[in-house]
């Protein structure tokens, strides 16, 4: 018998008397982005008819000839030999048009029960689920190349800014792990979205639920959509589990904080290589140069991951804007959710790998040692350091240890930090009965104790802090972490 | 002796030779809205001078006049005595130097050991911490409004719409339970950020930690940031800690997706008061009239609220767009933080407590029942979900049941409401015989098992269905979980 | 000789110690998004070597290798036989190297006296230009298409809405034209975008300017990038040219501004194809059906038209946070500029084109008439308008000609409407003594004067008001604005 | 006799069976924040009586006494007497309720022929054209301080930076004007918002026009709504006129790439200000020093402007929300607009204040003199700029001058500077000889043609190039343009 599956439009079309445009189709088809759900769709697929058959509702041989027609499916579009049809609209109706054509009516029985709208809805979720894991992996790696550099910079002195004004030295290892909690935290927030995301629609059919008596609980636990404790999640609404985006959004939202990172880590990366800082130099590989200027080297990868932050957020944004004020339950805007998702995905994939390379060097294929990392220039950073009068807070302090209230201490030093400036020097080149001009509580001892970078360093030793010992203590953290698998 | 924060410039002034101009100090002065922040900086100081005497930093002696004058202070705030300055910049100086006016050096002692960057983390996160334990219950509270509604409209027939397009009629209490289920995953949501609001960054000084001997964890107790089992939650690194808006970022996106959904109910608010729905009405106290047309009762509550969904995701939007790029650690444009998130706490609280009332009526003073919810008209309902062949699926299943596979049956159904619509009647309306010329395997039951609306409404009775059945379970389930205080 | 354009690292070769990494190539490459640029490249190539020729920094002949060069180029693309290659990073670089390899050193040349970062920006504004122009045409289209259905429908009676509630009786062409107007808007918006877009940066340089003696204005001259006077319009600034990318918000902002109202069109479309309207119906060929309900006729285009608002929008606030706190002059962030233009071109232009078939119709290929636009069902409106009290306002307006105050009169119809409400019948249906007994001033022409639908249309007779005379009016206002090419 | 409008919901009240609950009139009411609104309001009120006198549909003696009331609330709200009431909702109800009380009747005849839909979209286009107006005079003021400072340091040469590396020399007077072209633009674009704002609405009344004679476009006259040509602007068609918020979106649109610019310019004044950089010192008046760090200065303005972007990008994205999908014609949402539109301007209004004093420095009371711009270091600018190879360029195009095709002189100069940087030294270090190596045609004079920084900038003699005669012909231009008052 003919196969009205095979355009796509007589899914519908005896209701229709006269066919779409093709410049409609063409602005409603999805296939040529969404194609890419195909693994996940072949996997609900199965995993649907599996439980039809447990039910009773298709028979065994309808479900043996179903997963021989999916896996030859399967290989088709491995090797590239499945032809995706525009005039099949979808990822879902080109499979299903196949699977029909290859095993007759079993595949037509594969929509009992259920509806593009909860077909699409679970496919999707499939998808990120199975991307939410690879991108928390890819942070994970992240903050491994981040921990190896701080590894070898715990004594690397750099200037602290605030205000983008030298504030205190700090430990350059310890700039480094502010990243790492930074990605830790985005690894926590894309498991919480996980949760949210990892639950089944399947059996909601079009908006109402199926007269068809589905084990859905069974589907879920096929599909791996568990809980901490293994039991099943399952949309437990069906207008809301066919029309519920919320999870696009969630993620898009913890994608522009990975982005927003990102793009600080950026920031910091092209002010550091400008030639006013020259605080680090980036592997020649992850830089390009210019077509006019000969002596060019632009730090274009954080700079264009920078830009993507960009992207990123507007995806969130279109995504927000999408939904607002849609009535229920399944509308097509809903469709539109898929390109900035994918979009996201790729860039935040793509960002994140690339960054591990830059940050932490590429395994060398003979050595297996990670080669071409960034290169810190601690000199000048020791430099920059020594400008800025950045002990000046440790003098402030060193005077409350003798007794002065915080505030005045700190007018104090402000006094005597204009005089230096007056005098072009730092703090430390200040004689010490200068120095008891301000106050006649400091002595000798003011030189060590308050104003060398490696005292001020070493005198923040409070949990957080940035004194070296603090810093090897937050490695040693971040490590266990990260072996023991917790974000 | 002299007050040198009477001035706040006079905060930093030695090294400053001219004073800050007046649209400067106006620019850059916070006072005027992060007063608000004053409990959470009292609360916070407390702690912080309770464990710099526990550690020996300040004496007992100054602890007890910090707790005296800050106890003042509140007294203060909360008449409305306090005289809040401009000079000041912010809600911080305001009170230090109140307290210090007040206790003289003990106040000024206050600060040990802290900066406004750690102060103003710590504050915001005390708040925000509030915030979201009064947005989770509002949120609870409209589940409960949304609830009591649908408790008595499980047998409600409405038609259920997909593309605004009547599909399949459901259960008027399965379309509510829908925004529950909604709401509930926003509480949920609400309860992740909750965990990442509550960590202390006080401790984390300017930027890289203090050199006094700090005991943060105590303080952490001390203020309630805890985890489940009870462990402090220290932010682990002081450049991070200061400079970290993550927080309010993902509080403005969990925000923004309580105003999307809140969008989606006021649409069909909107809807179902328009004339040619009339499903509902909303009590006189939810609506407004015209100033030139006599006859109108609009809507202006869920039509507001719509609006307001702009505003909520524009101050997510421009809080990505304030962190994208920011080297570390502080900068003062993380000033700007501050706006957008009161003014989305106060959207989300006002609009979840009047659509509570609007949906499940306000208390009545004397007998306490809820009174003034929204009415419904279960007879328009119902016509309106006669129309459109909404049984239409049903059929189609009556079919496959015959043993036709699933896309065939969906073609001679296609076939049916085609000949129905040249009639101008619904399906129930054909007879027998003309049913019967698209398949002969259609009987007498048909009208029964297929076309009648409850037919149809008890035919989908799994899991998450519309069934009354599965409606009750639903139900039930909610009161449960709500009454166990489970999100 | 060898040509190290082949490898388009090579451009910058000899400082570079080792070559870069495959993903880092993949990431920071754009030839596979701005090949679209080719024509606008080699457009302004051509005129750059035309004028070096004029200025005597390049040879005729080579000039004429040049445009022999590029002439093949040109077909290469157009018959799809040019090899773009990913080493050779973008359209710009992929040109050059292939000119360089037909013509030689002539081909090295071209590249004199300007940069890549002078020349994408030309390329851009070019191309842009070009676009803009063709959505100018299209918003003109829809325009008259919108016209085309309003002036066989000034005299159909739609009840107008505020606040979605029945407000006062429109003519459905009066409704349309408000339309008109928003396109009408939006293109002369489009062409204050124009003139910022048709400017010159090329001679501009990396950002500098130049040491060759160019002449910029013949460039800009040739390039058609002249003011309305024929004044040749070049960036003034280098530094601004290269960096510049105000024009991309500019465009997209305007383009988000046509979604918007493309969003408020599609809103009331989806409404009026609902059951609960039936307002209009669309042809079979802009819509869709359902998998599993044969009854279904879904508003696709329209929803996801709305949709794709988002999308535009997204990409609007993505451009903004890309430009955001970028120093001069040009940084690689930039490059991020050019896949959401190109996205919001693709969307806008495909969603004018569509949407001016499914208004007005398509031209049938043998007779030229249009065909398939929306088909209006007059009776539904005019039984809706019936509905909500319409010409309350009018009964208003009657009593106020008879000398009461408007706030009395208001309050005096409110009275009635209250009292019709109870018995439920409109104003027209309540006898002269009821309404007399509102006011004693009502007489027996009330009927005629204030409570029919026509008069209540033919009253608001003034200047863009509802009245048919007016509607008329400004239809053939619109159609010798669209002769006569005006916006 | 009563005045119903007293309490503002007996605007309506007939029809209502219940007040309006408390918190349902704060969430409704817009008075506290439209109160700006005003003058606006009068001005449109007075317009409106005036015609209506005119118009023979007021007499001349309620024309006179609204007049009468209308200058004695201007008085009381003038000097704060006015009693704005949360009851009467609006500015609009308000000020009418007042005028009723005041002058009896005629304040009631003055609502005939207008409905709130257009007065408070003529009283928002009213306040927003002044706005506009001061913007743009604002922006002219900052282009005059910017181009003081240029004037001062046409040959004060900076590194010219691409991706934030060292690419050419610049005048630094070149750099500021780069931003001049930005407000330039800025201006132009604030004055083609300004032709779609100065519309008139009034007369659309609710939707659909008005009963009354209404003479619109002497009204538009009155209120100086006329174009270039004098013609009287007038909306034409009143759905769309009481509906329409584009101008708003237009006008945010506008003022996001306002601070853009601002936000571009602030990154370079953090930069420059940090002791890394050290070009310039701000004021003490424009930065703030810390609550910790005795040595801090601050630029907290620029941090602040900066972080402000995000404020005024969010707002234009709540109303592209704000306006996606609503139906025609007027609905509530849209008083949603006004807080965003008066915070954007606020905020772009104070930035620009403050960035013309801090960049062009204030006026002193006594001399007239501006005091505490900028200060330029030129010193650290040159020494800058002689790291960087910053003349490579210069270099190859000496090379290209003697004959060599551009692509190889760059790959020449490469070798060169790869050679330089071995030994640590600057090009125009090398001895003659090992130039010559590089390429026999180099001469001595390639020092003084090619290598100096003067050189450099000299040999960027084009037009928009950074030679100082350039730089001068721009600054005159720009002085021309600014005291003719073109944008």
């Amino acid at each position: 018998m003919s196969n009205q599956l095979d355009k796509k439009s007589q899914a519908w079309s005896a209701l229709f008397s006269e066919p779409m445009s093709e410049l409609v189709q063409r602005y409603t088809a999805s296939v040529f982005f969404d194609k890419r759900l195909a693994e996940a769709d072949i996997t609900g697929s199965l995993a649907h008819a599996g439980m039809l058959a447990a039910q009773g509702i298709i028979s065994a041989a309808d479900l043996a000839a179903i997963q021989q027609g999916m896996a030859q499916i399967r290989r088709e579009i491995e090797t590239g030999q499945f032809e995706w049809k525009l005039a099949l609209e979808d990822v879902h109706l080109n499979i299903e048009a196949r699977l029909t054509q290859l095993v007759g009516d079993a595949g037509k029985r594969l929509h009992t029960g259920r509806s593009r709208n909860d077909q699409v809805a679970t496919d999707i979720r499939l998808w990120l689920r199975g991307e939410i894991d690879l991108i928390s992996r890819l942070l994970r790696d992240l903050q491994a190349a981040l921990i190896s550099v701080a590894e070898r910079n715990v004594n690397t002195i750099l200037p602290g800014f605030t205000h983008l004004q030298v504030a205190q030295p700090v430990s350059f290892a310890h700039h480094l792990l502010a990243y790492v909690e930074m990605f830790a935290r985005d690894e926590a927030r894309m498991q919480d979205v996980r949760k949210r995301v990892n639950q089944l629609p399947l059996g909601s059919a079009a908006l109402a639920g199926t007269t068809y008596p589905l084990d859905r609980e069974s589907v879920a636990r096929a599909l791996g959509m568990v809980d901490e404790q293994g039991r099943p999640c399952v949309c437990q609404n069906s207008l809301d589990a066919v029309s519920d985006r919320d999870f696009a959004i969630e993620f898009a939202a913890a994608a522009s904080l990975v982005m927003v990172h990102i793009s600080r880590l950026s920031e910091e990366l092209v002010l550091w290589m400008s030639q006013n800082f020259a605080f680090i130099r980036i592997a020649d590989r992850f830089t390009t140069g210019s077509s006019i200027m000969p002596q060019k080297k632009n730090p274009d990868v954080p700079e264009l991951a920078r830009g993507k932050t960009g992207r990123v957020a507007g995806h969130l944004m279109g995504l927000i804007t999408l939904m607002k004020g849609q009535p229920l339950a399944y509308n097509k805007d809903n469709q539109e959710d898929k390109e900035p998702l994918f979009d996201t995905v790729d860039t935040v994939r793509d960002t994140l790998r690339i960054f591990t390379d830059m940050i932490g060097g590429q395994p060398n294929a003979q050595t297996g040692a990670r080669e071409g990392g960034i290169t810190v220039q601690a000199a000048a950073m020791r430099q920059a350091a020594s400008r800025g009068y950045a002990t000046a807070t440790d003098l402030a302090d060193y005077l409350v240890k003798k007794g002065l209230p915080f505030r005045d201490a700190h007018e104090t030093v402000a006094r005597a930090v204009k005089a230096a400036q007056q005098q072009g020097v730092d703090l430390a080149e200040l004689p010490l009965e200068t120095l008891q001009a301000f106050d006649p509580r400091i002595e000798a001892d003011v030189y060590d104790k308050a104003l060398t970078l490696e005292a001020a360093l070493n005198a923040r030793n409070t949990l957080g802090g940035t004194a070296p010992a603090q810093v090897q203590a937050q490695i040693a953290r971040h490590k266990a972490r990260l072996s023991a698998g917790q974000s």
